[in-house]
């Protein structure tokens, strides 16, 4: 009998939800989505929460065996409540996820499988890296994305450190070195915040493909932009690598794309900077996971 | 039954061991100790644990139930290979710990409790901080020593996180904020760091001790050396608790005695940098543990 679990993942755009079998695989026609967005509320949420469940429900084949549900949401979270309150949807502040998760499982499952675990979004991809993805076979890692913010989660020894309230692994929220002090990773090293500090030194684009273009092409400003960028997430990550003692690091998110040696050269960072050996020893390596990575996390929370 | 443990706590001044029951009291009667220091070499670190478990487990009682023994060791250590490389202790660099204290508890208890765990002293005084001192109760703890050195250990849902090679926690070999990003946290808010901090700035003295009682007297220089020291470590202890999700963070440690105020201070500069919410509201305490931590902690790696 296949052990199956529901995956929702929840972000600022949309919220996706499908069944996940133990092998890692989400079930195709049990896919699906509905927006979000800045301006959603409580209503809408639990509306889009009701609809999506219900409809990955309906595709629970006969028979299998159902674990519960893993959910992964835009931070922060707070599991012992079983609420979110995403920096990016204001009006979504305080919003009970898991008993929204619960209430619609029981609609569609029944109740004896209406068990949520619930983090946020980073640690649940970094539990998929783990298990099926660059991470898998490792001690202790932490995986990051590098996108419009930059996130992460950590896992030991095959378990994803949620923390007090569930938000460990928020790398972007540190503070950048070498740049006062002040400045948080994610405003420093993001790819809004790259195309950003490139601009205001006199490149002409607006994205981060022109970025990653004009740098291919030789243009000087565009390419110290993503050495900017891939530096100060070294210096955090050689941070990140004493404290933790990590076997890897996986990169992954669309500005990690920028360049093709961009993960190389936060490699190259982490073993300048990091200040013990065994922090210097860290792989740093990209993701090993395609787009189904938020779900097969999502659903990695309930399975394992 | 009584369950006990072997504890043993290995640093750059002295080699200490002692019987730990499962409540955590020491046998009083079992702890001794003998010196180490800079010069020691493999054989002299054999010597002593030889020496100083042979010394414990004659006090073990008759009818205990022996467990095994927990270690905790000047770092870094390498778990998977159980052995140590003391920054202090140049020779006893690779020296195989976990190896001489299984062999000298064979010959004091027998084959059948000779497992050996071994943690860097930061990883295992945690672990004694989150059974009986003040991170108790805690989901997420990091527990941190200021004295000459800064370290430190990190305890989730009551296990120490090794990390790859057992020496998560290291707090002080993380680049301090707001110091060009190239010295270490130790560098700067050590005992010995503070003191030549405040000799360069003009003041007299040469000790932690004098520090703490000019500043007491209003001398402003060390006043400026503690609060400088507080604001380093508080900076990386916001960053910590972004990236851990931390319920309670202890301080222990000799120069942390520097002023009434310390971690009062620490614990406002974490408040005042923790980038999110949730990492504000760690609390910022001193240390619950008495002089016996050290063994305390290293016999809970056995006992728990």
């Amino acid at each position: 009998m296949t052990r199956i679990a529901l995956a929702v993942d929840l972000g600022g755009t949309k919220i996706e939800a499908g069944l996940v079998d133990e092998s890692g695989r989400v079930l195709a026609a049990s896919r699906n989505r509905r927006p979000t967005g800045r301006e959603i509320t409580h209503d809408g949420l639990r509306e889009a929460v009701s609809a999506v469940v219900g409809y990955a429900l309906e595709q629970l084949p006969r028979g299998a065996d159902f674990v519960g549900a893993g959910v992964g949401s835009a931070g922060p979270v707070d599991l012992r409540e079983g609420t979110i309150s995403p920096v990016n949807m204001p009006h979504a502040r305080g919003f009970g996820l898991a008993e929204a998760v619960s209430d619609a499982v029981v609609v569609g499952a029944g109740s004896a499988n209406a068990e949520v675990t619930l983090r946020h979004d980073g640690g649940a991809l970094a539990l998929a890296e783990s298990w099926l993805g660059a991470a898998a076979g490792s001690r202790s890692s932490l995986s990051i994305v590098v996108s419009t913010g930059v996130g992460g989660g950590i896992v030991v020894e095959g378990k994803a450190i949620g923390g007090a309230s569930g938000n460990a692994g928020h790398l972007g929220q540190v503070r950048a070195a070498g740049h006062g002090g002040e400045l948080t990773l994610e405003e420093v090293a993001s790819g809004p915040a790259s195309v950003q500090w490139a601009r205001l030194a006199g490149w002409k684009g607006t994205t981060g493909e022109q970025l990653s273009e004009d740098a291919r092409r030789g243009d000087r400003i565009a390419r110290d932009a993503i050495v900017r960028s891939a530096d100060a997430v070294g210096r955090a990550l050689a941070d990140a690598s004493v404290l933790l003692d990590l076997d890897v690091i996986a990169i992954s998110g669309g500005f990690s794309f920028v360049s093709d040696d961009y993960v190389e050269l936060v490699g190259a960072v982490v073993r300048e900077w990091a200040a013990l050996p065994y922090a210097r020893r860290t792989r740093v390596v990209r993701s090993g996971l395609g787009a189904d990575g938020p779900l097969v996390g999502a659903a990695a929370l309930a399975l394992r």
